[in-house]
């Protein structure tokens, strides 16, 4: 921690880090990440955030702040404010959010209120469960020839977009991600299929990606919301669209996502 | 290493290992990656991947496989053959790459080899230079009330799209994130208003994200190329576009990117 000693001032506020969590599995830490959770003396985090990750943090208090799609929570501003009385007391704050801190998450509105507080802060990026879902289901984002562009959603709002924008997210990019959509799959995919991706485009949801209890399904994008549903695949989900979901499973071969799901 | 012997089945190649090396920071390894890096007998490696990464791999031969942005670089097929012969004879070998495996860089088609081949893999994602690189300029990809949606797209053959899909690439998504753009940041950039983002949109190059080197310029979608070439930023370098880009500097004050390099 000697690094973040120098970096505080004579009697000014120890900066707050804001850590990507990441997917799930605490060996999907950054090795920063790691570091300051493990030195810290307080952990404000997210519910997604696994415990494991927590586990972490010995010698912390933690504090849930009690985000889950669709529930809102705590005002990103209050929780701002008991970090910074924090670390203006001298105490090594963390805020641990699930994936990337800038990714979704409103990591970027924590970040405004803490430095209109006056209190510096520090992001260190995070693995997203956008492209860790994905490839612990064995399917990779891109390919040289088949996938050279990818687009990243929220599906907490559902389809909630401007006509024209949404025709455009759903038909641009080769391969779709769409983040928190578990609630809302079959809004979402019915969406999509409206605004011009092929029905039968092939389309995967992962849940609990790099868990113990990681699952996940793969159907057509007119048909995996039922699917999902039927095998009761809960949340946090994570859908992926597009044509190589399905030509990886055939690349690739059926050993492919036991040994990837080992890696978590 | 105990969990990659345990997977190693009697008379079988051992599994190797695609590693996600981050944006260059080592402590921006994951904890995993690290652990594998630390304990490899071999390291194959894309030259983007950070010298301080590649010191990790204190007990290993290290391997460049010589690939960077517009030059093609080795067969993917030669290496996962290579890699494979040195699996089968026992070693633990690591193919690490920059940013994440399964975005760009041709992970896909290596991982395809190696079973084609008969070896067993395993994919760890890690932190990409898409998250990594607008972090470090102090530029949230996503807001509440501003960016819900990111697309990331390589610009290694500059917008050498179908029409109507690059439109939709260029118009949908909140955020573009473009990668490995930085010789061909004027006609990519050019390319997105002829495709109908606004001229104007306020838009980021990130060069050597997370490196002591690092430097970055905000400008406007058609002046950042510019920019850019004026104060010689060079590469490798990351595009960020969208009308977050300005209102972060607003938003989050001068202060904000320094610190947040500090992280790197």
């Amino acid at each position: 921690m000697s690094a973040d000693a120098s970096r505080n001032t004579i009697g000014g506020p120890r900066p707050v880090h804001l850590v990507g969590a990441g997917p799930g599995d605490p060996d999907l830490l950054t090795v920063r990440g790691a570091r300051l959770v493990q030195g810290a003396d307080a952990v404000y985090f997210d519910e997604l955030v696994d415990t494991r990750v927590l586990n972490l943090a010995t010698g912390a208090q933690t504090v849930p702040v009690g985000r889950r799609a669709g529930q809102g929570g705590r005002d990103p501003g209050q929780t701002a404010l008991e970090m910074a009385a924090m670390a203006r007391s001298g105490m090594r704050v963390v805020r641990l959010k699930g994936g990337d801190p800038y990714l979704f998450g409103r990591g970027a509105e924590e970040a405004s209120a803490l430095l209109q507080l006056g209190v510096p802060f520090e992001v260190v990026p995070g693995v997203s469960s956008a492209f860790a879902a994905p490839a612990a289901a064995g399917i990779p984002l891109t390919h040289r020839a088949l996938a050279s562009s990818v687009t990243i959603l929220t599906g907490h709002r559902g389809a909630d977009f401007d006509p024209r924008r949404w025709r455009a997210l759903a038909t641009g990019a080769d391969t779709l991600v769409v983040l928190m959509g578990g609630t809302r799959l079959a809004e979402i995919t019915l969406a999509l299929v409206a605004a011009g991706r092929p029905a039968g485009t092939p389309a995967a949801v992962v849940v609990a990606a790099t868990m113990a209890d990681q699952r996940h399904v793969v159907s057509t994008l007119d048909g995996v919301a039922a699917e999902a549903r039927r095998q009761s695949l809960g949340t946090p989900a994570v859908l992926v669209v597009g044509e190589f979901v399905s030509l990886a499973a055939t690349l690739l071969g059926p050993a492919m996502p036991a040994l990837v799901a080992a890696a978590g």
